[in-house]
């Protein structure tokens, strides 16, 4: 294990990770960098830099990616109205590529040869960390720490941090959350604790970023979402950045109680797990963005780009954002992008997000020809008969040969 | 136009169908045969019969299909999950391949030559009707006389029947909707009037199915749905039929403000309509049966059925559920359901149907593989690593060769 | 029918588009402008010009599209690997769209109001017309004669052509084919005659563009084919155009027996019909196309590619090459060749096209990693327990639950 | 490694399993049965008998599964037209489900625990025995030699020959093919050696099962194949088993130089690889299918078939065989297969096998209607206007907007 020289570590600053720093010197006698990212989860980043030092680590980045994350992530994950498993928003597994993108490119700066981080061997993260690590540097080692040690119970991660002089917080400690959660701009995640029972209701306490439905306004909250080529630019007629669209729509979400989910996935390695969600915003943006599709995006790109997003959702979820796979994906995507123009108007209440207007410059939608009153000749009803003749002709064939149809 | 000897039409009782009848024997010099169906539409059916004997009819078929209609067409439907461009239920489109599969039936019982239906040239209805029509006869005559007539305008209409001696009830007609309708045990839709411009939203009482959210009681309701091989077979506890079950999640749909939608859609003739649906009980449907097929079914049969559902949607909604391509389908889909079996809890409330627990005695969840605790050598973490390298394998080899991976 | 002022005619010089022409003046009363174009078919296209004039038109426009037809057209489709049905290389098909795009064009630069075409009723290429033509200029207006007039017989033709004066040549007129064919530098289609019966084997004569497998060389020719992102860019060392290329292989394919195909294929417009094609080059092109992206295409965007390919293909056989699904496919393609580069190297033999060898800088073929001898480490064999076991996983535990696989 | 207590081993009855025979028993200390099966490789499988009672071995099961091989994989594998990446008729990869499922019941009839196979950790084979075995009986261990031992050169194989007294037929070893080879009745392979290098071309005396299209008969062969619901019954009339069917192909297409293949390949483990490939009767088999189908199959069943095709090639290749998706793609292609019946005539010449006739009673060519000649009315042609309208529609009102078609 004395081949590694230098490991950046995606470093949150908590127990597990502190631990993980003190790990990685002691077993791999090697430097550690870490990397602190706030990418919108709630917490500051800043503390970790002192909380690093004191583990003696000397290059210690800490970023603020949540203008980036928005803009290259979530964003174009969004114009494929992307959802995995027909309910989960993809939160967690959006955010693995950036972090991984920007540990090698760390690695890369500070001549680190390692990358580690703090994902269990059971779940979906290391895949994503570990798949996007060798997609952009293939040579790099990989430290899975919860792979390889044997600190695998409170107790021994308890015993070793006394050991090393890890000071553990104590009081934060034993008021821990029972759940194991994961957060970012775009959600926050609930897993383990009584969750692990399918059957059992999540318990209001352990929502955080969204009050409940009961506890919403009585009235409802009106918005106007303003759309540029398939992405938000302003709410209610007020230009902004994505992440501030993301936040913004967090704190409106929130507010009425919208973007709870409660599901049972399925994971990349094999398993079934039950997670809840909580993602506002992002449950606001994927109606609205269907919305103003409806109206501006041809029938045809629509269809098509609806039978692509599961492997698209499945891509992402899977951790195979830096892939061919995913790149021919999102060009076909994208390529249908550049009239998705308008403004949709949304009603959110009480745990609903619902769309009731939508307008737009590019809008395809044809008044004149749909309408239920005299079109002055814009449609020509006889055309339907040879439509219809001709769509049937295959069908009426076989009937003819004697094929049943039922 | 005299070759037609007896056509067998859709037949509402109301008055546009009502004129048809006049129009079919005068234009076509035929006898015609009326065919009218309780598939929930909510009105009473029986009172065609007299209408009809009125308009001169000799053979009146008056059917309650209900029964049949959920079972053979909606059941088998949700089983895939199937929603229309990312929003829609289908429940007109679904009803069209029963009327026209009597229609038929009845034609060939009564010995008629043709059919017809009063559904419009601009609309997916009538290449729904005719579809099924050819494929079950294909020598069939389909008559459909608001792509043949000039009675495009109320005022020409009411100078028909007035012509005619065909009774108009202006009181109803007065008060009448302003919007086109139609409704089934599935759902109610919503056309024209002001909904011709998307920007509009649609006013409360136009609804009629559903309390609106804010008046749907303070409390939520929770009820319990029993599924056996992907089919709701009963509400807490109780076995219904599956036309029981629907109607009874309509009204508790209904009472909590669930299943309003309003969207614009593709039409199969090209054009963008702008429809608004009310489906109570389906919306409940729809999310418990991903939420037991989340607990009971393969990932990857799960992520099949996933892909395959936009385009099982497109068939049903264009009229194809009488070809080969549905049965196909079909049998891809009913091939998944043998174990999706168990129960689910759900939470009614204000507008928002919510699945809060599953499960199941198929359930493919295995706690103690998915557990943060120790799994007692359930699952071994280090089997992560291999998995990880060779999935990482093509990636690698590409940068390796200097590919850029973003 | 007389709102038609100036036409654009697809004018090959033959009757049937002569007589259209004096039929378009004399119907429409309307002027008409002939477009010929040299698109590889082997035949003249000057003389149209006086025969043109002998008609009485007096604009007139005979262009040489080849270089356009390959480079913009044919080597779009073939990154794909685009095969209709299976079998069909939709010579016919990608012709289409760019004679449509030149009848807009010129219609606009001489200010006509439609454009027609001696396309049949029942064939694919009125749709591919005219769906590209409706795409380019929506108000255009078309006139498809074969759907129109009364001429439905080759004698009802010639008495027209009497009337009128067309020259009819006999000589040529008797020994004309029995067969029904269309040329472009793509191939050459046979349609009609005794391939009516799908029973019936095409004769030995019919064929034009290749000798039979029985009368080729009975030694092989070898060749050498070099790509550039993914286009065939020289051969044997000889840089050429894409037009060139094909007609250089043309001439290998035909010479050894190469390209000859008899199918049934379903059209459009719903029956099936029977079609023989000579495409020598493109058999060849194909072949190679799929060699070197073997070598240097990403195995996840070679599947889906793959996968969408049967759409792709449908899209252009259906005549959709002007639409935003095209648009779609076609981004999602190009987004994969960028490395798509090196020399494929091909046996071409008595009906045959093999691959015997490829090359490439930028090759995924890792010889290191595929050897079945020693690899000195560049693949750990034990990698492939855990790639395996979590794979599994899914299955064990199904099949843990009493589920049977089989 | 002493939970072991029986193995069931795929048993050759060559240099390489007998020699894992011995170090199982050695390694593990348990006892070996072997299990050794005729699928048509083309040896005899009774010698295996004695070789195994030298090595001590009890029990011996020695069988005959051709017929079950081909009735029940080939068959249903060649009714979707399977060809993995566009060329692979999957030879090897539909072997191996049926070796598995063989390993587990010989397993669970002698009481073993485990089953060993002599795959190396590179392949795919591995991974197909594997899977299947797994979703068989999941906690089956697997033991796979050439992952866990050190006895990979050919010298510490040697080695440990001669301290176990395991004979080495070294006339037979020195004439070794230079190639890693695997034949069943569908194919036989090639890789290794001098196919390590993708530019060099396999040389003559490679190929076993082929004469070189060269060598091959100056005049060709004619035959005829029935077909019932998707699969052959009889060659030029003589009904036949279908692994009867398949022997015969194999010789006649074997004597026309048919069926040679020589490709890169994506293997499930990550790596591209070079193989050569004889399959002279699937070529044919092939061919043959698709044009039944192309007569007989409707147009969307057949599209929807070609679009699901490579997941279900990818399926197999991959080794999930015994799983619900590639049960759920069986479904839905057992499904169109009910009418795929006829007889389709080919021609065998020289390394091609053309069709050149196809006749059916179920089919679905109707001439009256696909004729250039008169179709006495059958076809209306005035309806493809209305049906080129409406399906224009989208594309007009879009180019109406002023979107650009190019």
């Amino acid at each position: 294990m004395s081949d590694v020289k230098k490991v950046v570590l995606a470093y949150s600053g908590g127990l597990d990770t502190s631990v993980i720093v003190k790990w990685l010197q002691e077993t791999y006698d090697c430097e550690v960098v870490t990397f602190t990212a706030d990418i919108g989860q709630g917490e500051e980043v800043e503390p970790a830099r002192s909380k690093a030092q004191a583990l003696g680590v000397k290059e210690i980045y800490i970023e603020d990616l949540r203008e980036e994350f928005v803009r290259d992530y979530v964003y174009p994950m969004f114009r494929a109205n992307t959802i995995y498993e027909g309910e989960y928003l993809l939160g967690t597994s959006i955010a693995r590529p950036l972090i991984a993108k920007r540990l090698i490119e760390i690695a890369n700066e500070t001549g680190a040869d390692a990358i580690s981080h703090g994902a269990t061997g059971k779940g979906n993260d290391q895949v994503r960390f570990e798949l996007g690590a060798y997609a952009l540097k293939p040579g790099v080692k990989v430290i899975a720490p919860w792979r390889e040690w044997d600190l695998t119970s409170r107790e021994t991660l308890m015993a070793y941090c006394e050991k090393h002089d890890i000071p553990v917080d104590y009081s934060k400690s034993k008021k821990k959350s029972p759940y194991s959660m994961d957060a970012n701009l775009l959600h926050i995640s609930y897993e383990g604790g009584i969750l692990e029972d399918p059957w059992m209701e999540a318990e209001e306490d352990m929502w955080r970023w969204s009050v409940s439905p009961e506890a919403a306004p009585d009235q409802p909250t009106y918005i106007e979402l303003s759309f540029e080529k398939g992405d938000i630019v302003a709410i209610d007629g007020e230009s902004l950045e994505p992440h501030e669209v993301l936040a913004k729509l967090n704190q409106l979400g929130g507010d009425n109680g919208i973007g709870r989910l409660d599901i049972v996935e399925n994971r990349y390695v094999g398993m079934k797990s039950r997670g809840c969600y909580e993602t506002p915003g992002g449950t606001i943006m994927l109606r609205a963005h269907r919305a103003i599709e409806s109206l501006t995006l041809d029938r045809e790109a629509a269809h098509l780009k609806d039978e692509l997003m599961p492997r698209y959702a499945k891509v992402i979820y899977n951790g195979y954002w830096w892939s061919p796979e995913r790149k021919m994906l999102q060009a076909a995507i994208d390529a249908t992008q550049e009239n998705v123009c308008g403004v949709v108007r949304m009603k959110l209440y009480k745990g609903s997000a619902t769309v009731v207007g939508r307008k737009s410059e590019q809008s395809l939608f044809d008044e004149s020809i749909a309408t239920f009153e005299d079109d002055a000749g814009a449609y020509d009803q006889k055309d339907a008969e040879g439509f219809i003749k001709l769509n049937a002709l295959r069908l009426r064939i076989a009937a003819g040969k004697g094929r049943k149809a039922d």
